[in-house]
């Protein structure tokens, strides 16, 4: 048996997400029926992040365990040619230790969201970024941000179906840069809890629409309340953009 | 009548250009089709540039004359609403002078091509740039775009449908950027001739895999010969990016 460790962009639109569903599309299952068209063999695939539908990934980390003997670079070329014209590409296949883990092995998680402010709708970007019209006020959400950083219980920001057993995160990272046509959000954690990141976009998102002042993200953050979320933003601007090991 | 100047984003995968045909969509008529609906008037909208099938706009330019009298700001508001959800927006709309001309006017016009070089296919790039595998000698194909800079007889560099007059043009740019996966090229002249950028970047490519030496680029050039084309890039990567304008 070998691990390989596999890097995977995708564009999340036609997927219900990363897991595998009974009822719908999945990057996971369309690798793993790929991995099995050349393998002959059923193989689960396991993701470092399982990213909810129409979340996209840059370069998501995943294993995949295979008994027979695979050159690489062979499997990965094999994996493309299979995947094909689906919108998934393993950008790398590696060999690794076989109690090298993608979920469990990985020490950080990096997203970022991608939001373009402007009046005209999205022609290039559909589904690739949420598509904010009201100006922002980018130093109030800077500054809202910064108080999100750190070691906190994020209950306020995490799904009613996360299954995380504690709700505390260390958030390393939530910063904003300012792009051609807007912002992007930079996040980074050991992990997120189900749905964090969206969740902490929106509300900044109404800070920077002036709906929300600096001290109330303080206050939501501080209630520790699922129902003081305002608002979660669409899946459209997310992307995972990298997983961090020890190595 | 006022004349109205719209920029224009548009994916151009779903059309068959920018220009009306007989036998399928085109972006001219998706925005014309959302005129008539709005001023119950037929009306034709002319570009600064008729691009090809699946080449894109991040910004192109455009004009149209409406008789009854129009709020700009709710022209635009009323097109983009009518064009949902096929992905062409209007940026902006501007009332202009009777006789300012989107294509006589246009004294510069902007392209960018993007390419994607890596071994992987293109999972969220896929129709937006050209993916190239094999490793590019970046250095030569900017040395041989250095070559093509100037006023030159591009006959070479012409489709066999070009109606222009001359084959002669100014190339005012044609540049190489590092992007994080790949090149971009950048091309600019007051007029090309049909198909010119995607000609000169497929023959830049064949330079960049060292097919074609820069010498052989500047007897390519010289030959004025149609027969001579190394090779025609795809629409995928090609973005019009901009019309200048005397004002």
């Amino acid at each position: 048996m070998t691990r390989f460790r596999l890097t995977v962009e995708f564009d999340g639109r036609p997927y219900m997400g990363w897991q595998r569903q009974p009822h719908g599309p999945s990057v996971q299952a369309a690798i793993e029926a790929a991995v099995l068209a050349i393998t002959r063999e059923p193989a689960a695939v396991t993701a470092a992040g399982r990213t909810d539908a129409g979340v996209h990934a840059e370069a998501m980390t995943a294993h995949v365990d295979i008994a027979r003997p695979f050159d690489p670079f062979r499997l990965g070329e094999g994996l493309n040619a299979l995947l094909r014209p689906q919108p998934v590409a393993i950008l790398s296949t590696v060999a690794v230790a076989d109690d090298w883990h993608a979920r469990f092995s990985c020490i950080g998680r990096r997203y970022r969201y991608r939001i373009v402010n402007r009046r005209a709708p999205l022609a290039l970007d559909a589904g690739r970024a949420w598509h904010v019209r009201a100006p922002l006020d980018t130093d109030a959400m800077a500054a809202a941000a910064r108080v999100l950083v750190g070691r906190h219980d994020f209950t306020t920001f995490r799904s009613a179906h996360c299954q995380a057993d504690s709700p505390v995160r260390t958030l390393e990272r939530l910063e904003l840069t300012a792009t051609a046509d807007g912002i992007d959000i930079h996040a980074e954690a050991r992990s997120f809890l189900h749905h964090q990141v969206r969740s902490m976009v929106g509300c900044l998102m109404l800070v920077g629409r002036g709906r929300w002042s600096v001290a109330d993200m303080a206050d939501a953050l501080e209630a520790r309340d699922r129902t003081r979320l305002g608002l979660n933003a669409p899946p459209d601007g997310l992307y995972f953009t990298g997983a961090v090991y020890p190595d």
